[in-house]
């Protein structure tokens, strides 16, 4: 399958824009799963959580879903999008997969990066893993990287791509998933955004370097720091193979019993 | 603190050659805490079991233990180095911590590499931590790096430094411990060797590229692919700040119950 991420440089609050920037970028391109950033459409830096409910959809509401649900349609695709997701009263930084004639999957974000604690509750959802055609798909957002047990627990509920949106501001993640893709024998791709906003009194730049990675810890296709696509033709069987020798295995050689 | 790496070129089954070698090496040298290799006195690629046995020490005798005691002495110094164990008719691939008017803490390496499991047995002593003077240290060896879990268990434990003797044939342990230092805020001091040995049919070489990491993952000294020593000023204490930001922490945002 074709597995693809889309690096943006969202205009704050434009959503129809951004969209707009989206389609375009990507109109002659073809893949059977793309990746978008966390927050892709309406951009990172919310003043206050009033702001962020402002901007944010229901589950399976809105402009955005729409865009992505038609978008999933015309490509045959998995599309995997971040956006700010309303729950009543409360926000959470979530992420959902849309493909034609499938139900869709919800994944919320677990671990909250600095001042989105005062923005976005902390994710609900847990980690899961599901089906679309041959791969067994997992989902994580930006932040999540840090902690090895958001992957290791995608990896070891069978998922074999794990699809990772993400507003990187800080420098070593793009590397840090080679590690994680080593330690679970999984592809890793790495949607992430560049640009900059300065709306709450601290600039952030965003650093760009989205990546897809094998399950052997080779970088399959990078963009750098403009806006980019890229796409890249992955096998998730390979992610089943657990070996690093033919007498070790990264699950297989686990010692849960001491950890 | 002042915390060394020593990465050396054994030649295989010559003890007292390769110990020479490194009190040499070392000898207007000073530090706090040297780590040396896994297996650094004996080399690495034993023909079977019965050739292991007869190069392996049981615990706190033989030649190797006694110039290291009398080398932590002379330093007034941590000595941790990597040697096989022998306890009855089984060999287990350790470390032993060494410092003056101390006790010993030994560490049994736990996930083996490749053709070391028909040499020796898995390790049994889990993984746990010990002061040394300002210093909580942990132990891990060499493919220990390739599993999250064992450096996670040994920050949750309160370790600051881990140290980590090596033999490494694969080129993705060097950049991974940077992970391992970021995810857990920890130093880390990998010990590794170089050169190669041919003995079993399969030619190993070694990759060198030893280093010390700071908790916020800077490469703080670092050995190229040739014997050497590197040592630098460390503050264990440093390795108590698990803040990421103000308002994340790597060990406060875990969410165990969704792990």
């Amino acid at each position: 399958m074709i597995a693809a991420i889309f690096q943006n440089n969202p205009i704050f609050g434009a959503i129809e824009n951004n969209i707009s920037d989206l389609l375009g970028a990507i109109k002659s391109k073809d893949f059977d799963l793309l990746v978008l950033p966390e927050l892709f459409a309406t951009g990172y830096q919310f003043l206050d959580k009033t702001e962020a409910l402002s901007l944010a959809d229901e589950l399976e509401h809105g402009y955005t879903f729409e865009a992505m649900k038609q978008l999933s349609h015309e490509k045959n695709a998995l599309i995997i999008y971040g956006f700010p997701q309303r729950v009543g009263n409360e926000v959470f930084n979530s992420a959902l997969a849309i493909a034609p004639n499938e139900k869709n999957h919800l994944y919320q974000k677990m671990h909250l990066f600095d001042t989105e604690k005062n923005i976005f509750s902390p994710g609900k959802t847990g980690f899961s893993v599901f089906q679309y055609r041959d791969a067994k798909i997992g989902i994580m957002i930006c932040f999540d990287w840090r902690f090895p047990e958001a992957a290791r627990k995608l990896a070891l509920l069978g998922g074999q791509i794990i699809c990772h949106p993400s507003n990187l501001v800080m420098p070593h993640c793009p590397d840090a998933m080679i590690t994680r893709a080593l330690e679970n024998c999984v592809y890793t791709a790495t949607a992430n955004r560049v640009g900059e906003e300065y709306r709450t009194g601290s600039r952030l730049k965003f650093i760009g370097k989205s990546r897809i990675i094998a399950p052997n810890g080779e970088v399959l296709a990078e963009l750098g720091t403009e806006k980019g696509f890229v796409a890249v033709v992955v096998d998730p069987k390979l992610a089943d193979n657990k070996e690093v020798t033919s007498r070790n295995g990264v699950f297989d050689d686990r010692r849960p019993e001491f950890y």
